[in-house]
């Protein structure tokens, strides 16, 4: 048992469904939160367990520098070590070698680059990237590919989808090879709630870079080489978000409908209810959380920047319309009084709010879809009941 | 109604008690964890409610800086303003003039300061400290004092000394004549709760720097001008424990007993116990927060510095003995790790934790006495079961 995906209601494009994960149900469309370094910055995991959280990301470039893959294999996997009992995805690393490495490397073996905490010099393949994914044992890996930089030319976003296609290749090969060594399966506590073994799923990742047609071809042959669901990358690295939107949509007409679809790295509140309509089953993003720690944060009536000095008196709570602990019980003035002295509550309590909003948004989201209101998503989900 | 004491148990010296405050009761011997600037930092309220707090500090003259007083009370107060409904002191800010002014200048009127924010000048006098305690609506108030700076000879304490005497009575006089400005009762929330207006209660403060004689004097004289409660300042200003412990011990033996004992900015766990067997009421003191913030937790087993290697697949929890959250959830390899990698999440939790075992360390205290137990409290306090 990897993972399970049920759908269990599709309106024209958009679907709900569940994912089984060895760490638990994920309901989708699902909108996961980064924890870089196994932890969201400044949300203690009793709270993303409170706001309803069921999967986190974590990023295995960052915990392959520190801690170490083998210090969290030892601690036996991402789990137990950051003691968050449901499911986690990671990434492959490829894309932070991509966006914080000037000096990086890239042959057919793979990728020499060098940390941006000391400038040591590392090393990634196909192979060792999954060797570093099976020891973090998150529930949902991903194959390593190269994120195709924008603008590029014809040939070289073709030389880079062939790439990608032939370390998802090897990077199968050495999944399949080595599922067994996940380290909470040697522990035997998944293996002891479950008839067979579980082990990781490892999905495998579209590029094509802002062509449709190498869209489709990298669509094709990543289910050629077959996974349990498919992620598309190499999107919002630069390009206009109306081209985004195209790429995404013509992409996933190429993906087979029983499979998870994960549009990695997006987007704005209205962005990711857009791809939700679209068919994307699993979206992640920094801005909710990096936004919070600039003050900036998303309410059902806008955007609000609370460093701003007409928040100074401001009595009411962030969002009148928000049930999260932050709106229940902080003011604005607080809140903009905590930015404004670099307290370090202001960065825990406006992300509180930051994912509490995205997190409800997917949710009216999946119910509206239940609901089969497809149609009607975008003015059900952004106008809500007034106090 | 400003302020009831009511002295439940006494063995010896050491006594057990309650503060009745217009924001809630407060088991004595309490110690209160520091909100420098309406926040501990790292901690929402709604832990710090979790960790039993009854009663926080607050600093005037950061508040006054920032956001200033008249924002605070246009916004009802101190206690509406960070929505903490529990007991608030404030002191008067008299210690972070001389702490963190080089170039204050002092005269009878009062002092002259810079800003550590903004090199701005300032000024405080025991009137106008008051009427910005006032504003911030504590329950507890501080008389404005000059801390007199340790070594001093004889004639600078008694000069200093006096002036502190001076200051107290002007401050009473202030607040005698303004005390019906408390933002909660213009707005009316306490006095529907009470037969009579809720007022806040004005403490002294004993100073005398390291000389018995002196102590005495300023203790008897403060007591002349009449306070619902005695504060012990001037110490932990750089003079050795053990004389800060006799002096301790030589002031409380001229105050009186019906009343409640503040020692201020102490101490150690070692220490709060120990001064709580001497007869002391009230204890604060930055040293679990700004410890914790440096990766210094304190356990029942002793000190742990939780930036150290050793702790890198450390799978066992910060401390064995301890019930807070962070021990029940987190081994010592992530809190070390989130240290390593300066996530913001560090702070929080080591927080939580140093501030869990103060106030067990109290909260144990308490529960000796009740019992009797005076003579053992040390034995009693310090050897948990082991598991």
């Amino acid at each position: 048992m990897s993972l399970t995906f049920h759908l269990d209601f599709a309106s024209s494009e958009a679907r709900a469904g569940r994912l089984i994960t060895p760490h638990g149900e994920v309901e989708t469309p699902v909108f996961m939160p980064v924890g870089t370094v196994a932890s969201v910055k400044g949300v203690p995991q009793e709270t993303l367990e409170e706001l309803g959280v069921q999967i986190l990301l974590a990023n295995t470039y960052h915990l392959y520098l520190r801690p170490g893959v083998t210090t969290v294999r030892q601690m036996g996997g991402l789990h137990r070590f950051m003691a968050w009992p449901r499911a986690i995805l990671t990434d492959s690393g490829g894309f932070q070698v991509f966006s914080l490495n000037d000096l990086r490397k890239v042959t057919d073996e793979g990728v020499t680059f060098r940390s941006h905490l000391d400038g040591s010099t590392h090393f990634f393949s196909p192979e060792s990237a999954m060797e570093a994914q099976i020891a973090l044992g998150a529930d949902i890996i991903m194959a390593f590919d190269e994120c195709t930089e924008y603008p590029a030319d014809a040939a070289r976003t073709r030389a880079s989808m062939e790439l990608t296609l032939r370390w998802a290749e090897r990077s199968k090969k050495y999944f399949e090879d080595h599922k067994a060594e996940v380290p909470w399966n040697a522990a035997g506590e998944i293996a002891r709630a479950t008839p067979v073994p579980a082990t990781q799923a490892l999905f495998g990742i579209v590029q094509g870079g802002m062509d449709h047609k190498l869209r489709r071809e990298s669509a094709a042959r990543t289910v050629e080489i077959g996974f349990p669901g498919y992620a598309i990358g190499g999107l919002s690295v630069g390009e206009p978000r109306a081209l985004t939107r195209e790429i995404v949509e013509a992409t996933i007409a190429h993906l087979p409908s029983d499979k998870p679809r994960y549009l990695m790295g997006v987007g704005t509140p209205e962005e990711i209810v857009d791809y939700a309509c679209l068919g994307v089953d699993m979206m992640d993003c920094v801005l909710p959380t990096r936004a919070a720690r600039h003050g900036l944060l998303f309410t059902s009536e806008g955007k609000v920047s609370i460093k701003q000095a007409r928040y100074a008196q401001d009595e009411t709570p962030l969002d009148p319309n928000c049930g999260c602990r932050v709106c229940r019980r902080y003011s604005r003035a607080y809140l903009r009084h905590l930015y404004a002295s670099n307290e370090v509550l202001a960065q825990g309590l406006n992300t509180v709010h930051n994912l509490s909003f995205y997190l409800d948004t997917m949710r009216r989201v999946r119910h509206a879809i239940r609901l089969g209101e497809r149609s009607r998503f975008l003015s059900d989900v952004w106008s809500r009941p007034k106090p």
